[in-house]
């Protein structure tokens, strides 16, 4: 199975005819098939399958229970709404490639390697992004995943069963953590970093600090031809200053912010709404300007009786130092950069694995969206570059 | 059956418990249970219900189709989500009490009288206010409301069927509308026109021009964590300006204008929207106030490639002017008020229908919410002037 043949069998699964994007949820019936392919990929070239307590499938070359832990390489093969091809199963399906091109060039691995394929990534379905790893690693307690529900109010536990799985065996896999010497995940670039050099793959430094904040802004629900307007109190007007205060708050200190996701309460045409509810997301290369901007926000909310709560915040997630500087020189001195990103090896690095990533160029720098693409020249690109980094890792 | 003991027994029939308000929607259990309430209360008086082709319920005292036609009283029962109590219920339950004062103080009807109940008045569920008396008098066509589809996909058509009735029966009904002479219906105040008058009830002189228009702004989905806010198409930084500048225009035209209803897709939490609707709800005394501000922001959405189209649009309706003058002389010259909202009276009153309204003071001018609320003193009154008025119609 070459890259291409591999790329063109996901094509498919889970493909959104309308939008051209990818709904594929942690759980789903897509996710099965997905989780299938997986596993008939990994036994076209005999390798081990085997499942952690978290839900991710390792697919193993040689025997890290025997011959000590290994090299993995992987990614996920999840998606958010609309989601493009690249984010994810790239990571995936270049690790398969490495795979091929290592024993085509007769490669004997000195230790251990698998190819990984995390769960429930994007966190669509859930609510929690890294799902997968966050449970292997004990960082998102099982109880509390089990309860999580979907917008339909099934929950990760009733999701698990219906797929077949047992739902109570979910947890913490510290046997499978131990099995890993150290991981490195291929990904395509989500920003515009490799857009404009000469270069098709670099090399990750870091995962910026970012948190997500939910704004609650309290209203008088009313009638919309009735309610003079020196009497209402629409909560409208508040959300509409803050989404502006966002972006103003973010270009003064050099982050992101984004509001994405609102609800508002009852959300009828003729209604003053009686509550609005509003999620930021806000990034940044430094704590302090990602908590200057929350801060800022935080004050304009309550000037509208409102407020800002952390839902969830992930400080600055540097990947293993002396490994990156060794796959930067190993891959010809290849640009090193940070990122906005939260990605599984990020969870891994802060449970304390040597972590590396590889970021594959996207022209456009377009992510989460059915326009996300790469270069088939540049996917190659990576694929040679990660099998030599487990060539030198793997020796 | 006091007008209390009526307001009793409907006070629990689809009370949220967490809001304290209604949720009484078309063609469901609750709707069901409004429906028999209707029919007993008109049983218990010996009077003859009638269901017309619409949906809706009428119940004589006489026979129209022998005597000619009569005056009619009533409202509606259904509710906005998390709606109040008052808004529709109060002018049944007063006619089904006025009918009552009538026959104590030995009344002999000069023509027949009935009491009606107009089905999905609010259109909650369907999308189309009044959609009963616009069904009734062929405004809205039968097979297009048959068609509408509420949020779980179910069609009115669905929905009648399971309700048990004919859904092709559906359309106009010209001969119910024959039986109708006069038409006054009784409601609570929506605004706060009666709130600081020593008068607990005013005439309607019209209903608002008004419309409702929908707002698509188009943008390009992105990751949240990864596009510099430089590359960003984020359709929410115009939504926020169209917010902002609809309550502006409106401020500067004398009119009022509401986004109470806002779409955002894909509607992930680290998602650059690809798109935002939004609906916008304006109306004023002048239609040329009302234009003026759409047509301002119809500019304002173009400047960000997006539009704005309009959904519904009713020009002023004015009641029926010697009836509305005739009924405020009987009630000792009360006020005679416009009112912002929408009414089956001005469906009726479209359809040439002779037609007025009472309005009972509200003294928040607070509707479409749990905190609607009237006096039982002002309630009283207004059954007491409702009575009034059926004494010197039907004389």
């Amino acid at each position: 199975m070459t890259f291409s043949s591999m790329w063109a069998d996901l094509a498919p699964v889970g493909r959104d005819p309308r939008s051209g994007g990818y709904r594929r949820f942690a759980w789903t019936g897509e996710d099965a098939t997905l989780r299938e392919w997986f596993d008939g990929e990994a036994q076209r070239r005999g390798l081990d399958v085997t499942l952690d307590r978290a839900g991710n499938q390792w697919a193993w070359w040689g025997n890290p229970d025997a011959d000590g832990p290994g090299i993995v390489i992987g990614s996920h093969l999840d998606s958010v709404p609309d989601g493009g091809a690249f984010d994810g199963p790239l990571g995936v399906v270049s690790s398969f490639a490495a795979l091929d091109a290592l024993r085509e060039q007769g490669f004997t691995p000195g230790r251990p390697i698998a190819v990984a394929n995390f769960g429930d990534e994007e966190g669509a379905r859930f609510g929690i992004a890294c799902a997968g790893s966050r449970i292997l690693t004990g960082v998102l307690d099982a109880d509390r995943a089990r309860g999580l529900t979907d917008t339909d109010g099934v929950s990760m536990a009733e999701a698990i069963t219906r797929a077949g799985r047992d739902a109570a065996a979910l947890g913490p896999d510290p046997e499978a953590l131990r099995r890993i010497e150290t991981f490195v995940e291929l990904h395509v670039e989500q920003g515009r970093g490799l857009a404009d050099r000469d270069r098709a793959v670099a090399v990750g430094s870091e995962i910026w600090p970012h948190g997500r904040w939910r704004l609650d802004l309290p209203g008088e629900a009313n009638h919309a031809g009735t309610t003079r307007l020196v009497d209402r109190r629409d909560p409208m007007l508040a959300l509409a200053e803050f989404v502006l205060a966002a972006r103003s708050a973010a270009t003064r200190h050099g982050t992101v912010a984004t509001c994405g996701k609102v609800r508002i309460d009852p959300g009828g045409v003729n209604a003053i709404p009686s509550h609005v509810t509003a999620w930021l997301d806000a990034r940044g290369a430094a704590t302090a300007d990602v908590r200057a901007v929350v801060a800022e926000l935080t004050e304009l909310a309550a000037g509208h009786g409102g407020t800002v709560a952390e839902e969830s915040w992930t400080g600055a997630t540097p990947f293993d130092t002396a490994l990156t500087a060794r796959l930067a020189a190993l891959l010809d001195d290849a640009p090193v950069l940070a990122t906005g990103a939260g990605h599984d090896a990020g969870i891994l690095a802060t449970a304390g694995i040597a972590t590396a990533m590889l970021f594959v160029r996207n022209p456009t720098g377009v992510s989460h969206s059915p326009a996300e693409f790469a270069e088939e020249a540049d996917c190659l690109d990576g694929v040679r570059a990660l099998t030599r980094v487990v060539a030198e890792l793997a020796r």
